[in-house]
């Protein structure tokens, strides 16, 4: 990893806009751009001080570029760790290509993806679970992915893992030590202190693992299917159920979302609704095919909705209950919510009528609502956060949301479980030192201690260019 | 006008991206951000000097919303004029979002497009026209538009108004002066110098509003309307006219266009090629209709190409002959440039042949290119830029790019004719007086010395949110 010359990227959205930022980071970074930076105080930029604006022009020769303002950040207090300059220019594309182009003239390199936090990393200013955090912070969403994201990035979860490896590496070192002792036959490594820290570690690691379940779920959405007929108000129920939030999207320029059957946040949390085509029983094969469809993702799903329309009760209400009681016959314990819409149409007597049929299903909840008036819409959005497990959200523990950490958990429980055996099983300090090194090594895959190129490679080509 | 108030926006492109900035200004722009603010240094914002950035976390009671970077700038040395403060945060959409909803919740409000430049302009940090540049700066897509706002930005049309205005308002005050002095009939405005003043101010008028037809031109970028069928290889031609800045364009991710026959930078000029359907004759009244169409093209281009397929000359020949002259006839003014194209199809005899045929046509050039090798795309690159009068452009003359600054121009024209009449016709001092008064009044709206709120309103409106 090449960390001697210096590079350059934008690093705000492309695009037009009032104000971009060009970052420089490298050893070289201030005196890449002193030259070409013409200050309006006159002043030199390799005499400033660290953490100062500038204004001042970047010129080409004679030509001026652009007014701008640059930041000075001395390494390693910046965020790369190293030399730093952010350039804000006007959010022109012709300027920002011709700064840029005019930095790489003058010797920078074009950042790679993720490159200024893989620096960051390379640095020691961050450790690797910290830098996917970053990445993961960027991209969230609603409150919960951001609230996980933000935990690991500022080390919560890492804190927790640096913890139990250096506990386990006093014990692997005690443990190495007696080997050199072998003739001697003495036991440096309390086998006692360390079956209790075996089992600790054992606790922890397990309750990380199974966080995965929560945070994965809550870092891509909730998948929610919605089992119903393409008339019956889907999207003017999911329109109803954004209401809230796109009061507040709508209110920033360009934060509003294409399509609204995709993802919506509810009191913080993201939920992804399913569209299905329903099960309406049928001779026809293309729509039992579409039967079979609505059951895979109904299997996919953690949560489902039946919505049907209140009006068409009258006439087809033993058609839904056929159709609502096949659904718990194939998933008994999926929760299940039967929405009827369109109660606003309704009399008192047939509310009741409809109630009295609906609510008897086992399992399920019902809830009657308009979508267009919005009653009941609040209810279903409590139904829906009531399936979820944000209790570990809630205190504030720390949630894996990373499928590679996932991964080197489950393969640390399984060495950690090894040494449990041969602990039990009175193995010899050289047979158990192995498999806690394995541990080990599975410790320092989540932090970055034990990294490769490949690795490196993989997780920052996810990152935007300019981070 | 309020300017009391404090208003907050994002000031960098909407959209997931590494870092976002969010622009707050008015008096107690540091003092909203300070609480919200938890400096890593402990240090508290209120008592940071001005140009001095700052990292720590924006938090909303006990939560943390995002680790930011904060500049902060004091009134009157800002972009504003007042106090300012720059939250540079992760590039989240939800996280820009959050904070912007934290501040407004705090007291600030929603900028409006341009409301930033407007306070800088009512703060007198420059005058109307230097804004309108910024504008103009922030949408530049080539070098031609960028040098011209630029030029603007930097101030100098303003300063060649503003030392027309002095000159005329000394000559003003001495005529009112004089009106004072009515009876005892005194001249403090010696007549002949003023004769001179007015003299040189309609010369410089008249080039300043004669700049205006390359400037308006260069703005929005030369058209050029392509005559030609539709195989005929015209998207090939304009391919490889983008070519040489597409390589640039496409090495910063995200800037590359979506369409490639909208607007091709050539030499740092931009040019808008027009398709057309060709002036095939025909009975057919459908098509017909289509050589209307493009002979409306052609009215509007300031070149004409004539792009035909080489290959198809020894048996269209006479047919291209016969388009080529019923357009220089129906436009004999208009530059028109005969491309043949797919010359690497022909033999040397074929070729000499096609350019005996071609280059006769009189006030015509002709050039056979190939634009699938490239050959000859540089001469027709070449000859594009030979029709573009870009001479006030390289004497770095001031050039009026902005229809609203042409009109005033031309209405303090037509006030300083009278005025010159006025002498002429040895009007009196009051009268006098009037005339000038009015040309001093135009002057005053291209700097914006003389405003209200509507010509603000319609001005800013145009800007983007955040600048």
């Amino acid at each position: 990893m090449k960390l001697n010359d210096n590079i350059v990227a934008l690093a705000t959205p492309s695009g037009a806009g009032a104000i971009a930022i060009i970052r420089v980071s490298g050893p070289d970074a201030i005196a890449l751009v002193a030259p070409i930076f013409k200050a309006k105080s006159k002043k030199n930029l390799l005499d400033q001080p660290s953490h100062t604006l500038h204004l001042g022009n970047i010129t080409d020769g004679e030509r001026i570029l652009d007014e701008v303002l640059v930041s000075v950040f001395h390494g390693p207090k910046s965020y790369t760790g190293e030399n730093t300059i952010e350039v804000s220019c006007h959010g022109s594309p012709y300027i920002q290509q011709e700064i840029i182009q005019l930095l790489i003239r003058r010797g920078c390199r074009s950042a790679e993806a993720g490159e200024f936090t893989l620096r960051a990393f390379l640095n020691g200013k961050m450790d690797l679970s910290q830098a996917e955090a970053v990445a993961d912070l960027i991209s969230s969403e609603n409150q919960a992915s951001h609230q996980m994201a933000m935990q690991q990035m500022r080390g919560g979860f890492s804190n927790e893992i640096q913890k139990l490896r250096q506990e386990l590496l006093n014990f692997a070192s005690l443990i190495e030590l007696e080997l050199d002792f072998a003739e001697e036959d003495v036991e440096f490594a309390n086998r006692d202190e360390f079956r209790k820290l075996v089992s600790r570690i054992q606790n922890v690691l397990k309750r990380l693992i199974d966080s995965f379940a929560v945070g994965n779920v809550l870092k891509n959405g909730i998948p929610v299917a919605i089992v119903g007929e393409p008339n019956v108000g889907k999207s003017t129920l999911l329109n109803a159920l954004l209401n809230e939030e796109r009061a507040i999207v709508s209110e920033i320029a360009g934060t509003t979302r294409d399509t609204i059957e995709d993802e919506i946040s509810i009191g913080g949390i993201g939920f992804r609704f399913i569209d299905t085509a329903g099960i309406r029983e049928t001779e026809d094969v293309v729509e039992s095919i579409g039967i079979k469809r609505t059951f895979e993702k109904i299997s996919q799903a953690q949560v489902v909705v039946f919505l049907l329309n209140a009006e068409k009760f009258k006439v087809q209400g033993s058609r839904f209950k056929v159709e609502i009681e096949k659904i718990k016959n194939q998933f008994p314990q999926k929760p299940l919510i039967i929405v009827a819409n369109k109660v606003d149409q309704l009399s008192q007597p047939q509310l009741e009528q409809l109630a009295a049929t609906l609510s008897g299903v086992e399992g399920s909840q019902y809830l009657p609502i308009s979508a267009k008036s919005g009653e009941g819409v609040e209810e279903l959005q409590q139904k829906l956060l009531q399936f979820v497990n944000t209790g570990e959200l809630r205190n504030n523990n720390t949630i894996v949301t990373n499928s590679r950490h996932y991964n080197a958990l489950l393969s640390a429980l399984e060495e950690i479980n090894k040494v449990q055996d041969g602990l039990n099983h009175n193995l010899s300090g050289d047979l158990l030192a192995i498999d806690i090194r394995e541990a080990l090594h599975y410790f320092g895959e989540i932090t970055g201690e034990i990294t490769n190129d490949d690795l490196l490679g993989n997780i920052f080509a996810n990152f935007c260019i300019g981070k």
